[in-house]
């Protein structure tokens, strides 16, 4: 708005407040990307635990590389971390006790509970990456973009859960259960953190001076998620 | 050796006895290949494990690379398995017990000895690349070296092993016999691997038809493979 013929500017209104909901961005997108990275980071550990329960080598190998695909996400989300000046530690800190607590609440009683674990913790973060992807700058979004382009490694789940269910049909109830615990655990934890951590809120319901969804559009983000999730449970042959 | 003028060609010993050391050497390098890759498979489910008692998210997440990069060499064994004709599974399956046999006797105590089991195990990991790829043909031996170039992950267990003897001088001790510890029940299953695996022993002290090490070398592997270990030890601030 300065130009040479003017030396000495005064700070603008409009300036202040786009310095001000940029931090305010800075602390969402921060959060956003930090919550992913923790999710990414724990999830690889239990996958890799839970790889333990396969039956036969060929599995364990399948949900081994399950496992290191999402520390691979979780590199590349730090990087973009490190890039915004962040470190990751310091990022996912506020979303320890959270995932902790979802995963020490449902550990998989079997090798079976393991995967439809695996699957439908997958397909919500691939869905929750979908869903941002609107609402994050440009360089955040390419990130996300690119993990969501390299998917696929869970649908060998959908082949050994099918399996399972046809060579016993009544696991087909205990696994319906087991997913609805993990949604329901889910959803507590989600709901937890969205009232702990202003900055997640904010990036989603908008902050001072820069449009975010409004509840609407909140409300039908979760009726996608909750759609998407019914659909992969039907996918594996469980209801929902 | 036989020409359209000769349409009925016996089969000549030395053909014979070719194919046969080709059968001897794809048996020598499926075991080869197949104790590698059940080595990184098991060590990477070993070092997720171990992930999960780090101080804090910065080790945890530097121990879980570390799990993926075995991981990611595995992939790499798989695949050249699978060029070969073999499933890796059954490759692997020999191999299972001892070193499920090994995890089983060497569970880390606490982070310290994880992170020495992981320094050591890499290391040793890494020598038997570097000794075996004299005596493989050249597609494995490209597999070898790749892997070999892809190293430095396990870097930064130096400076945690220093920075935890400098605080306590006493860990030391404990960790320097945990060392003797996992060496000497790594040779126990080596031997009984060498015992039980005639092929794997062939490639390296020779088969009908080709040539592998005489039992002079073996012996200076062996002394290569102490030596190193010694090394390694030191450079964790460790005696042998």
């Amino acid at each position: 708005m300065s130009t040479p013929a003017d030396p000495t500017p005064t700070p603008e209104p409009s300036t202040e407040s786009s310095a001000e909901s940029s931090s305010a961005y800075r602390a969402a997108v921060t959060d956003l990307l930090g919550v992913l990275a923790y999710g990414e980071l724990r999830g690889f550990l239990q996958l890799a635990k839970d790889a333990e329960l396969a039956p036969d080598l060929r599995h364990q190998a399948a949900l081994a590389q399950l496992a290191a695909h999402e520390l691979g996400n979780y590199r590349r989300l730090g990087e973009r971390l490190t890039d915004l000046g962040v470190a990751v530690e310091d990022a996912m800190q506020p979303f320890v006790a959270s995932f902790d607590g979802f995963h020490e609440r449902t550990v998989p009683a079997d090798w079976l509970e393991g995967l439809v674990k695996a699957y439908v913790g997958e397909g919500i973060a691939q869905d929750f990456y979908r869903e941002i992807s609107a609402y994050v700058d440009e360089d955040t979004r390419a990130l996300v973009t690119d993990v969501l382009a390299d998917t696929g490694q869970a649908e060998f789940i959908v082949t050994a859960v099918r399996a399972a269910i046809r060579q016993e049909p009544r696991v087909a109830g205990r696994l319906a259960l087991w997913g609805r615990r993990l949604v329901g655990e889910a959803i507590t934890q989600a709901q937890r953190l969205g009232v702990e951590r202003d900055a997640l809120a904010g990036i989603l319901v908008g902050a001072p001076g820069r449009a975010g969804a409004d509840l609407a559009e909140l409300g039908r983000m979760f009726a996608r998620l909750t759609d998407e999730h019914t659909n992969r449970m039907a996918r594996l042959g469980l209801s929902a």
